[in-house]
């Protein structure tokens, strides 16, 4: 412990440089232009782990977003961690938001601004120092393996299709995910549910090609009014989504799970002004904001494409539109059924002179995981000895597609992250605590030593 | 008139170069970066009438989109036409719908390809050539005055403020306007009514900041299903827009003009399929296609502008959106007074989680003209003798914004365009045909000379 915390102290200037190089590397996953980008913070992560003594160290299965695979030296006897995370990073616009470049990381007031700093890369580099902190002598107390991969951002296809040629590669003791965050500074949380996703592009075709507004209007169909009545029954304002049998799967969290939930320390006013950053929440009110948030599917447009969004003003009926969409999903909703949904309502609410069409792009199943295993008791200690309070169990909204893989095989799923609930992960001034990266070194090595037995 | 035709035929090499070197010039109103296009395009014009034998020749009122000035050679005693036109053209995105590059004329099939072909570089090119063809010996029939401007696409502040400040500007015998067209090939059409046009931009804020779709997925307003909730309850699917007042001051066509469109060789059919390229019209089916597509406002969304639009997927909750939108207006609608309208209904439309806002971008005022007047029985006439059919009454659902202004010091308009029903204006591959240069070449020359009582 005293060694952790030694460890995190005097090395604190070239650990935080370390995690600089990583930052800059524009890692974006979903544009394929920066494909090149990938490869580089893979490269980056496969040299560090060499340099910190793992002797076998690959890059596997893509040649633009390799999954990088690390086993740290071969202990007989001793338990086995798989620590899972992602080199990948979300696009980093509107850029124009960013107080500082999103690739040129930047310490204001204790906090350290980047693209990817909270998600993952942050996350990951603590995990690696921490593994780093306690193999002195060469000799961590637990047998290690590194599943860092670069398409968490985008569906995760590459790994999904590695663990299904080589299950074998979950095989461990425990799996340690560190993507998550705090329930709020000074309450390490533990996520015992993730919510799934099913992102989908829909498109509305009217016209063969655009027409002036002035001559045809009135007459001709346009592509964005279409797509728009569409949209607006598909959710209304009330929060409901309006996919026939949607709903149907959805698993309430238990009484006990959600009188869990009343002890948080969760300040509702606070969320919506401070966090949120918004005059009134929406969603159902029939159900407490957090289950809304981490027990409920939702449909959320994230951007609309087509017609004319320069500058000016061009009178235009556009012939095509596409929204950008995604549902998020909750045990015991599964992906492949929610996209026959959606592609069966889009269909559906279709009027006469428009052809529609539904993408999907790609998808995650929802996690629900046990927590009364070894691993749970000995990360909640790790916690009780960096932060002097154990974890709390919660639940996220978010989706890490590849948890449920990662359990396949039986190993116990932690997922114990160092974020904090201001860090704005997928949108401009993302952060991470420069506090929180030290503190995950000093948990997760606390983490590796209580697995070792120590 | 033999010489007309003569002129027509013996020239058509050159005089087809010449309108070449002006389609060329990317004078993008609606676009800043263009401001420095639009200037040339001023200076081709100006030069241009230069050369034909103006005396007097001005560049007015602005740096970047000025507004040309010509007169002709004085004739005491000779009635004054005054030719208004413009040399800005639409925006020429999505380029990738272009058969050959939008400032690259090409012809295919006799017809020049290229942005600002019909709308309005040819049809101006015409008129200024027509001028050439009767100039003989450097004596044009009439007095001729030209009014070229170059923000017909953006609003005409420029010429507006200029004709607030010098409304003898606009003082001659007859206006005659090139920026329409014939009802089909081989009608010849004149425009007695224009629609207005008001221009918006409706914005909705939501959040301070975007926000990460699956922590806030639930709970968080969304800008865009925001927008697209009340863009929705603005134009319903029955064509019907719903903001308050806005249909009081319609004037329908009377009795005796809605017969006259019924003996025009109109296809619904062939409408619907060919020009418009739909599977169904949309619209107030109570009442006749020409009469939606005339003599009834229109409410349509250009694009939709914020959130994530680019490659990929980003699951972002988007704080800021923004419709582009424009209503078009018909007699005796007034545009500031919709312009009210709208901004009222957006803000009573507004949930509680939200801040809209409406911004007026541009406006024109609808246009009816009387057509008793010696010019449009002498266009009639000159129009006979080129195409052996005189001109049919029609309207047009598009907009000139400065016409109201033009017949303020009481001329009439005469608005006669060559252009033909699929020209395409404003959308990718806009032609004119290139006989329609030709005839139009004829026919305003003929035009000039019985104005001139030849």
């Amino acid at each position: 412990m005293n060694d952790l915390h030694a460890f995190a102290q005097q090395q604190r200037e070239r650990i935080l440089n370390e995690l600089f190089a990583l930052l800059k590397i524009p890692s974006i996953s979903t544009d394929p232009t920066h494909d090149p980008d990938c490869r580089r913070a893979a490269n980056w992560v496969a040299d560090h782990l060499k340099a910190l003594g793992c002797p076998r160290v690959e890059l596997l299965a893509s040649e633009s977003h390799p999954v990088v695979w690390a086993e740290g030296p071969n202990l007989p006897g001793k338990p086995t961690v798989l620590v899972y995370g992602h080199y990948d990073v979300q696009p980093a616009d509107p850029l124009e938001l960013w107080d500082s470049p999103p690739f040129e990381p930047t310490v204001r007031d204790g906090n350290l601004y980047a693209r990817g700093a909270t998600d993952d890369k942050g996350q990951v580099f603590a995990v690696i120092k921490a593994f780093e902190a306690v193999s002195g002598g060469g000799r961590p107390p637990v047998n290690l393996r590194f599943l860092i991969e670069g398409q968490e951002e985008s569906g995760s296809k590459v790994l999904f299709d590695l663990l299904e040629r080589e299950p074998e590669r979950v095989e461990a003791d425990a799996v340690l995910v560190s993507d998550t965050g705090y329930f709020a500074p000074g309450w390490p949380a533990l996520e015992v549910g993730l919510r799934g996703l099913c992102a989908a592009e829909i498109t509305v075709r009217v016209l063969k090609g655009d027409l002036h507004s002035g001559l045809y209007g009135g007459a001709a169909p346009n592509a964005h009014e279409t797509l728009v009545q569409l949209l607006a029954r598909l959710k209304t304002p009330d929060g409901k989504i309006h996919i026939p049998g949607l709903y149907d799967a959805v698993r309430r969290p238990s009484a006990a799970e959600r009188a869990g939930w009343k002890k948080l320390p969760f300040n509702q006013r606070a969320f919506q002004r401070d966090e949120v950053g918004a005059k009134a929440l929406t969603g159902l009110r029939q159900y407490s904001t957090l289950e809304r948030i981490w027990a409920l599917p939702t449909f959320e447009i994230h951007g609309i494409v087509g017609g004319f969004t320069g500058e000016g003003t061009k009178t235009v009926i556009p012939a095509v539109a596409t929204a950008k969409v995604t549902l998020r999903l909750v045990p015991n909703q599964e992906t492949k059924a929610v996209a026959r949904q959606l592609t069966a309502a889009v269909k559906k609410l279709a009027p006469k002179w428009a052809d529609v069409s539904v993408k999907i792009m790609h998808g995650a199943d929802p996690v629900l995981v046990d927590t009364s295993t070894t691993p749970f008791k000995l990360i909640d200690q790790a916690f009780r000895d960096v932060e002097r309070r154990g974890v709390v169990p919660t639940r996220s909204g978010g989706s890490i597609p590849v948890v449920p893989a990662l359990g396949k095989r039986g190993a116990p799923v932690v997922l114990a992250g160092i974020g904090l609930p201001d860090d704005r992960l997928h949108a401009p001034n993302e952060k991470i605590g420069v506090e929180q990266v030290f503190k995950g070194i000093r948990v997760f090595g606390r983490f590796f030593q209580l697995m070792g037995g120590a």
